[in-house]
C-alpha cells in the first residue's frame, strides 16, 4: 500500500492527495497551548510574561526545547528573535516565515501572541511527523518584545529585523528601575554591539504568515470561524491640550467661563460621532487617556491634557476623520487655546493580494467558512509587510475579550486556523518562486 | 461752634448731622490693608496664609496690637476666633457684629477675608476717632479658618460658634502630617476642651454684616460699585461614578464600545447646557474634578468618577438643575452603569430683608449705585444667618480674580463699601431692639 509498485508520477499524486489530508494534532496543539501557560501565570489566572522577565526567559526555553526536539535548526539574532529552520528541498530558494510572540501585557492572556508561534510549532510537527517535503526553507520565528513593555518599544523584535531600529535607537533605552534595553535582551540571548546584523532582506524571505487572535467580536458575531486580514491598521496619536481658565467655580457666571473640560467633553463627543457615522466599520476613534488641572471640585478646569487615537485601514479613511474632526473643533467657538502634537503616524499595512486569495482557497477547500477583515490591532506583520509579501489569520476570541486572563479562543477554531495556515504554507511553497 | 449754646434737642440734631457726614479714612485703610498683606507673602507675591501657620499667628498678632490700640476689649473663644467689642450705650442690648477673616488659600490674595476684618477695624477707629456712641455694642470679628484648610474643616470659626460643630467633629482631625486640629487652635488661643463654650445664642447678637470682595465679574460688568447680597448660595456636590468597559482602542468596533469617557463627557456638556440655558444667572454647575480608569491611550475607558456641582440662590434652583441632569442621564441611552453619592447638601442662605433695605438706603443716601445679587461662593455669614439676622455687601472684583495674587480691588470701591458699612450699622443700631 505504500505506492511501491506505482510509477514516479503516480507516487507523487498519491502524495499529493495525502498532503491535502494532512491534518494538524488538535489534542498536541491544545497541550502545547497549556504548557506555555504556566510561565508566568498569576493568582488571577493571568499571565504574567513581559519580555526579558524571568518568565519570559523559561517560556523562550521551553520553546527552544520543543524546537531542538524536532531537530530543526535554531538560532536566536542580535534582537533574541528566537528562529527554527527546515530546510527546503531547494536550498537557493528564499524562506517562507511564520510566527508571532511569547510575550504577554501584565496580567494578559493565554492566546495574545503565543497562539501564533504555537500553530507555528505544530506547522513544524506535522511536517516532520509525516515527512512532508517543502521547496522553501521553512522559518518559525518567535519576536521578542512585540507587547507595550516597560522599555518603552513594543514589536521590538520585528521593527529590529526590518531595518526600522538601529542601534542608537536601542542604546541608551532604560526600564523606570534604570536597567539598560540592550543588557535585557542581551541576557535572552541578543547581541546589542552587532544589532543591526539581525536585519533580514528582502530576498531571504518569499512570505511571512501569522496566526493571531481576533481581539473583537467580528467573527464570533457572525459565527466564521476564520478571518482573513486585509490590512493591519493605521494608528494616529495626537497629544491635545485644550486651555482655558481656572476660576471660582461659585462665583463664574456661566457666560464668563474658559471651561478647559467642556470644551474637551465635545471634542470627545465629536470623535466619537464622526467615527460612528463614518461608513466603513473598521474605522476607529478613542480618546483613553485625559487629565485635567487643577482637577479640583470647587475650580473650573483650566486645562485638559488628552490622547486623541484614530486607526483606520487606509491613510485615507485615518485622513477623513481627522479632517472632520478639525471641522467640528473650528466650528466649537468657544473661548479656549487648543493646541495639538503628533505622537504617531504609523501607515496602515495592507496584506498581500496573492496571501489573501490563497487562505480564502485553503478554507474554502476546508469547509470553513471565512471572513475578510482588517486588523485593527498593530501586530509583527504590520511590519514583516515592508519587507516580504505578509498575510495573517484571525481566530475568533470568546466575547472579544484579549490583553485579560478571561482571553479565550475555542480549541475547534484554533485547530481551522491551524489547517489553513499548513494548506497555506504548502500551496505557497509550490506557487512562489516557480520558474 | 461747638454747640456750646445749644439745647439737648438742638445738639442731638447737630450730631447726627454730623455723624451722616462721617466718612471714613480711605488712606488709613489703604495702609492697613498694605500693613496685614506682607503676612505670609511669597515669591509670587501672594499669600501663603493657611490658618493656624505661623504666618497667619503673625497676622493674628497683628490684628490683636491694632486692636488693642484703639482701647476695644479684645477677647479670644474656644475656636480661637478673634473677638474686639466696643461697650454700647445701653448694656442689655445684644450686640451688632460685623467682620470676617484673615486666613487665606495657598498663593491667595489679600483682599479675600482680611478686606472685611480691616473694613470693620476702620469702622471701629471712626467710631472711636469722632467718639460716636451707639445704643448697641459693637463687636468685630475674625473668624479661624473660613478657607478650605488641611484640617479640612472650612468656616471652622463660624460653624463653631452657630454650633455646628461638636467637640466629636473636632478631636481627631489630623492634617496630612498628623498635626492635630485641636492642638493647632489651641496654639492660635483657642480651647479645645471647652470647645462648645464658644457658641453664641442667638439672643446675644442682633445682626451680623460682612464685606466681601465679589470674586466675579458682576458688579464689574455693569460698573456698580456696591453689591448687597441676597442670598448665600446653597452648594450641592455628588460623585458620579460612570462604570463601562476597559476594552481593545482599535478592535473594538465603535457600536461595541462601553466608553466610560464618552459617557461622562455627554453628562458634563448636559450639565453646562441646563446651567447655561437656565433663566437666572446665578444657577451654575461645574464638573471640576474628573479621573478615568485605567487612563490609557490604546484603552477604552473603563471607569470615569466625577464630582458633580450645582450652585443657587435657593433650594428650588439647584433641585430643578438636578432634575433636569437626572432626565437627560436617563435619556442618555449608553451601555455604562452610572452611581451617585451625595457628598455635600448645604441649603442656600437668604440674607436679612431690613438689612437688605438698609443697604440700599444707606447706598443711596452716600451717592453710590449698588446691586442686589448673590454670593455664588459660600462665607462665614452662611453659618451667622443661621442665629442672626445677617447682611453681606460685596467690593467688585478686578477681571474676577479672586484666591490668587492677581486678586485685587480699587480702593475707592472699597472706601465706598466701607462707608455704606459704617452707616448700615449706625441705623440699624438706631432701628433695632427698639422698644
Amino acid at each position: 500500500m505504500k505506492g511501491k509498485n506505482k510509477t514516479k508520477q503516480e507516487r507523487g499524486i498519491f502524495l499529493q492527495k495525502a498532503i491535502a489530508k494532512t491534518k494538524i494534532n488538535r489534542e498536541r496543539l491544545a497541550r502545547s497551548i497549556e504548557e506555555l501557560s504556566i510561565f508566568g501565570r498569576n493568582e488571577n489566572n493571568g499571565l504574567d510574561r513581559t519580555t526579558f522577565t524571568q518568565a519570559e526567559l523559561q517560556a523562550r526555553d521551553w520553546l527552544k526545547g520543543e524546537l531542538h526536539k524536532l531537530h530543526l535548526q535554531v538560532r536566536l539574532d542580535q534582537a533574541a528573535n528566537i528562529w527554527a529552520t527546515r530546510e527546503g528541498t531547494d536550498k537557493a530558494l528564499p524562506s517562507i516565515t511564520f510566527g508571532s510572540h511569547i510575550d504577554t501585557v501584565p496580567n494578559g492572556g493565554k492566546y495574545d501572541g503565543a497562539l501564533g508561534v504555537l500553530i507555528g510549532l505544530e506547522v513544524m510537527k506535522v511536517l516532520e511527523e509525516y515527512n512532508i517535503p517543502t521547496r522553501h526553507r521553512f522559518e518559525l520565528v518567535s519576536f521578542s518584545a512585540e507587547e507595550p513593555n516597560p522599555f518603552g518599544l513594543s514589536t521590538f523584535g520585528s521593527r529590529a529585523i526590518t531595518g526600522k531600529l538601529k542601534q542608537e535607537d536601542i542604546l541608551d533605552v532604560k526600564d523606570a528601575d534604570g536597567t539598560l534595553l540592550t543588557e535585557a535582551f542581551n541576557k535572552a540571548g541578543g547581541d546589542s554591539a552587532n544589532f543591526e546584523a539581525c536585519v533580514r532582506d528582502s530576498d531571504e524571505i518569499s512570505a511571512y504568515l501569522e496566526v493571531h487572535i481576533e481581539q473583537g467580536k467580528r467573527l464570533l458575531n457572525k459565527s466564521i470561524p476564520i478571518g482573513i486580514v486585509t490590512a493591519i491598521t493605521g494608528i494616529y496619536r495626537e497629544k491635545v491640550t485644550v486651555t482655558g481658565e481656572a476660576n471660582h467655580a461659585g462665583t463664574t457666571l456661566m457666560k464668563d467661563r474658559k471651561d478647559a473640560l467642556a470644551a474637551a467633553s465635545e471634542m470627545v463627543l465629536a470623535l466619537e460621532d464622526i467615527c460612528r457615522k463614518y461608513p466603513e466599520d473598521e474605522v476607529v476613534g478613542t480618546v483613553g487617556k485625559l487629565d485635567i488641572l487643577p482637577n479640583s471640585a470647587n475650580i473650573i478646569p483650566a486645562q485638559v491634557e488628552f490622547m486623541l487615537e484614530i486607526r483606520g485601514k487606509s491613510p485615507q479613511e485615518i485622513k477623513e476623520v481627522l479632517s472632520q474632526w478639525n471641522r467640528r473643533i473650528e466650528e466649537m467657538n468657544r473661548p479656549v487655546k487648543v493646541q495639538r502634537k503628533i505622537i504617531l503616524d504609523q501607515l496602515p499595512a495592507p496584506m498581500d493580494q496573492q496571501i489573501i486569495q490563497e487562505m480564502e482557497e485553503q478554507a474554502t477547500q476546508l469547509n470553513y467558512s471565512s471572513l475578510q477583515l482588517g486588523s485593527m490591532a498593530g501586530h509583527d506583520a504590520t511590519h514583516m509587510a515592508s519587507i516580504t509579501k505578509s498575510g495573517m489569520l484571525f481566530v475568533p476570541s470568546i466575547e472579544g475579550k484579549s490583553h485579560c486572563p478571561e482571553e479565550e479562543s475555542l480549541i475547534e477554531d484554533i485547530e481551522k486556523a491551524a489547517n489553513v495556515l499548513l494548506h497555506t504554507l504548502l500551496a505557497l511553497d509550490k506557487r512562489l518562486d516557480s520558474l
